[in-house]
């Protein structure tokens, strides 16, 4: 018997049946990305119901020299969660809620709890969770903090490292590190979890977290404006920002990207124009927001600062709006022309220099090449995707990535923004 | 010529005299702490005026095998920028702010920039740099970084760490990290920055940082509540948060803290009561804050959740308001018995279980023990000082502070809050 058969029936011993999976079927949606862009290989996938049980597991791999790819939700978009024949770790059995206390804006949350689930725990207490992505129902807290994930409200809230008070987490030697703190203010020793958070799993294995939670907002407007140019979306962005401090989201989209969205069918845009931006604001009182939101996109009309606006006066109507922002990937991904993406992001005020010259090196590698641009404006993470003019014609995606790259580094940027 | 005079001679080659002091004239105030409770010595004291004059400092301490104390503003509490026989490294001389990009909600200012300096060049470019604290005239970057200090405006704006966007530091073989990014995203690797965060100087010196800037509130509220209880006072923070997202601090402060408050000139409580809370509001809008502010109090007033209340209605009335918490330290520091402080942090929701054992647990150990309780409730960061019945009562001050540190952890807690 080899040293892999042997861990295994070790582990089975452990774990039982429900906990070491080797049935192709039941291995295969944990091996392929989302997206089908990478496929991966594993001998068999365990699946731990304790930390406990984690501890042994990293213990047993660690002392048959076994390497171990952790894996939570199967969302993300480069593949680091795809085994490559490495044993694959899910956390998805460790799905608790250990407890919510609402009066100390805390919720503990095992590492395999999806991100809706955890959004129902904090409503179900009066308290709210911000961070929000597109693919909060499949994607659980251990991965979102293993890869320090972003999303749409960061502008308000942060990222994930903001909302993590603390943290349990299994060491590559099995040893368990007990963190699970509540506390807003820590200064004992140096903040060693930050290198968990963002870690992707490479410095060790979470298990399970403590978050911040915040009162529920019950005030929500979501507008859209249409603009001219990047330069009028950032000044857009600072006047509202100035103006109030609802601001909760602020996203744009340039023209190529609003008519990939539109053509799935039930997305509509409300403006034609070279750039749309959406904002959203949220406040602690239930009316009075809607007011204070015409009084600031009608001071920024009147100062230029949009072509045109609408105010959702509907849940529909804003769910409509948030529609076309979030069916922009899904527009897009099906175009049948070679095309390569980036998430970059550089300081806010340099997003219109960067779209400038990153248009521009693009169009010089690939003539009529069209570019998809959207995203986290208000956080300078721009979502830049480059798509040839049509299925056969020359794409040099390599030297169009190391291009855009180089835009973003020029400007002090980085070209792994969330 | 031994080492160390070597090593001087070999500095003031390179920085000059102003790089190098060693008149006793000149060092003696960056030996003693400032309220007298440490005194420390150095053979000399270095104070480098550049990025590279740092480098070139710690490069040839490092090589001459000889152990530095970095030293920012001298405004700590526990010692740890006193050098016991340690080379001194000030970075006072390097007090340059760098780059205001308003635009980006960015600063970068050196290490040696004192907190208020820093405060002055936001609101010159309009802008706003929330950290604030009791020694803001004398504190500087470098050290708050390496502190993570909190202050006043956690429970809004975090602590130090979380408006640390990038760092520029020395390593200890005289390596230069740079790392001034004015990024709001950025996973590309482990977020090294954070060990330096809080590192107290240990792993690295803090030579710059970037920082961020929000957006100049234009509203203002001070109010002061009486309150029976501890847990009186949490139900009303947890009221003020669910009602409005305007809160900016949340202050509470026992009866014993007020009366040493009011023995100093000037000083005056509004209200005679077991707590007070302190309780400021701001926003983005000029208007409308006083009439919120007079709903959410008014509210609570009849939900029983303060005993009195009093809104202030002028910058005196507010800045007095301030007085009175802030002049607590002072007022209980000159008292002549015996005392021992402490700073711990619990949950936000069990800092009335704190006080309750932590007053129970002194009490038995120095009978007639005066206890001074205040600080930050909306983070859970209570400054904890127990006071001796008389100069001569029997004060078991190791026992006591065992005690109450126990307790704090015992709920969770830490016991170096800020």
């Amino acid at each position: 018997m080899n040293t892999l058969d042997a861990l295994r029936d070790a582990l089975l011993a452990r774990l039982g049946p429900r906990g070491v999976l080797t049935d192709a079927a039941e291995l295969a949606p944990h091996l392929q990305e989302w997206r089908g862009r990478s496929e991966g290989h594993t001998p068999f996938l365990l699946a731990p119901a304790s930390t406990e049980d984690v501890a042994h597991v990293v213990a047993a791999c660690a002392a048959a020299g076994v390497a171990i790819t952790p894996q939570g939700g199967n969302t993300g978009l480069v593949g680091g969660q795809i085994p490559q024949g490495e044993i694959l770790l899910s956390l998805k059995r460790m799905n608790r809620i250990r407890t919510v206390d609402a009066a100390a804006d805390a919720i503990t949350a095992e590492a395999g709890v999806v991100l809706t689930a955890l959004h129902d725990a904090a409503h179900g207490a009066d308290r709210h969770f911000p961070l929000s992505l597109a693919s909060q129902g499949s994607a659980t807290i251990g991965g979102l903090i293993s890869t320090n994930a972003g999303g749409v409200h960061v502008l308000r809230y942060g990222m994930m490292r903001d909302l993590v008070l603390g943290i349990e987490a299994v060491l590559p030697n099995g040893s368990v590190v007990h963190g699970l703190k509540a506390l807003r203010k820590d200064n004992t020793g140096y903040d060693l979890k930050q290198l968990l958070i963002g870690g992707e799993g490479t410095l060790g294995v979470v298990t399970a977290a403590t978050l911040r939670l915040f009162p529920r907002p019950k005030g929500h407007v979501v507008a859209m404006a249409a603009l001219e140019t990047p330069d009028q979306a950032m000044a857009l962005l600072q006047h509202v920002r100035n103006a109030t401090g609802a601001l909760s989201a602020f996203e744009i989209m340039n023209r190529t990207s609003v008519a990939f969205a539109t053509q799935l069918p039930g997305v509509r845009a409300p403006f034609v124009a070279p750039w749309l931006a959406l904002l959203e604001f949220e406040s602690a009182e239930a009316t009075g927001l809607e007011d204070a939101v015409e009084r600031v996109i009608g001071d920024a009309f009147e100062r230029g600062l949009a072509k045109d606006a609408a105010i959702a006066r509907s849940s529909q109507a804003a769910a409509d709006f948030w529609k076309l922002r979030e069916s922009i990937p899904a527009g897009h991904r099906s175009v049948e022309a070679p095309q390569v993406s980036h998430d970059t992001s550089t300081p806010v005020s340099a997003v219109p220099e960067f779209l400038r010259r990153a248009d521009a090196a693009v169009a010089v590698l690939a003539p009529g090449v069209r570019t998809v641009a959207f995203g986290h404006a208000g956080d300078g993470n721009i979502h830049y995707t480059a798509i040839a003019a049509a299925a056969a014609a020359p794409f040099p995606a390599e030297a169009i990535a190391a291009a855009v790259h180089d835009v973003a580094r020029s400007l002090g940027g980085s070209i792994s923004a969330e």
